[in-house]
């Protein structure tokens, strides 16, 4: 298949920040619910993935003792892995303009390669994920296709460089995403910032980063729907979709 | 918030087709590996999904005795799971102008409610699938949430009486996915068929059922790409995105 990379266009960088995504917290190791999640995954709790669909009453805890994130945004490695399916399985990815990280909750930052296959099943990516913290990159020898280092996002956009700083939240100036696409196809080096949480806002140190902030819809949508949608109105802004369908 | 449901716009139904969901077949019911599997998850083997990242030792068998399907098209729960979250928590379901049916590869259709909020994680997904298998309706009583039947395609269209079936397929005639969209706005009752498996293409019996078939990209799309995009173009095409950015 010929590549249809326009040297000339711009790519994108997207970030998920301040993702759901984090090992069990070593406040709740001892938790009998995680201790036999991990005994049953054959690994120890401090190495396995916090999930709310099997750590709930686990993470009751942590409300209790006032942890520093609230329970309710973490363990949702799901948001994390249905946003990498839609964004990296798309032709924006396949033609080499798009740049993907994700930033979690505790400031790890995880850098992708663009070749990188993920599984498609949940249960082997939380697996791979355990991996990559377990490792600081997969696979553990030659060019890395995970990456994870502590860093936190005013790292991250200081290594990225972007000429500006889109950020979509309900908080934001009403905007179609297509138009917000169109924006950021004409900007040079455009970082978009959507937020890998389940609810809530980003947080203030998040905010002032943002040099534009857009409300795309009247309700909250799904990072996977939002993010998939928004790679999707850059390939148009950037013509990739009108010159692949003339092959 | 106020829906902005236009009473005149047209509906979508959506059928992903011969997807790769099904229960595990009687032949490899037996093998250890789905033994061992249904064990873990406190099942009888032949109440649980047939999931190739779990199962794939015991589907070769199915390959070494020529099993119906070729294997290398099952047990891809994920892809319906996929497809599922990326139409149906968008506007256009919100806004109650989409149908969803999943046909499966073994002639079932699951009729879904516009209603229902699906499981995010997918083990949680295929929980509820296999209870949908072993009750024919989530939940048991009252209004179904989700409702399964021995359905064969054509009985499917024959129920649904499109104006005209739709499909995509890298066998169709090129075609920009949002002009395929725009196009099916235009229509009364327009179907569109995409299919639900990881390779190949739509049966003969399908084929004939559809009136139109389109390629919207000269490589393959994921379904839930591709159904994702369509779902959203069609949003456009009955100018629902614009209606709801300036509320």
């Amino acid at each position: 298949m010929t590549k249809l990379r326009d040297e000339y266009a711009t790519t994108l960088t997207l970030a998920l920040v301040e993702s759901a995504l984090q090992l069990v917290p070593s406040e709740i190791q001892a938790h009998p619910q995680v201790k036999e999640y991990a005994k049953r995954r054959q690994k120890s709790p401090r190495e396995v993935v916090l999930d709310r669909a099997f750590h709930h009453a686990a993470m009751q805890r942590l409300a209790r003792i006032h942890y520093k994130i609230p329970p309710d945004r973490m363990g949702r490695p799901d948001i994390v892995h249905n946003t990498l399916l839609q964004v990296l399985e798309p032709p924006l990815n396949w033609e080499d303009h798009l740049r993907t990280f994700v930033h979690t909750q505790d400031d790890y930052v995880i850098s992708i390669n663009p070749k990188v296959r993920l599984p498609k099943n949940c249960v082997r990516f939380v697996g791979l994920i355990e991996q990559l913290f377990a490792q600081g990159q997969v696979p553990r020898a030659g060019e890395p296709l995970l990456k994870i280092e502590k860093k936190s996002l005013p790292e991250l956009v200081g290594q990225v460089k972007p000429t500006k700083v889109l950020g979509l939240s309900m908080l934001g100036k009403p905007m179609l995403l297509r138009e917000v696409a169109q924006h950021a196809g004409e900007l040079k080096e455009p970082l978009v910032l959507i937020g890998g949480f389940p609810r809530g806002h980003f947080a203030d140190n998040t905010r002032k980063l943002v040099n534009e902030l857009f409300r795309v819809d009247p309700r909250s949508l799904d990072a996977w729907v939002v993010a998939g949608r928004f790679v999707y109105d850059f390939e148009w802004s950037i013509g990739l979709g009108q010159r692949r369908v003339k092959q």
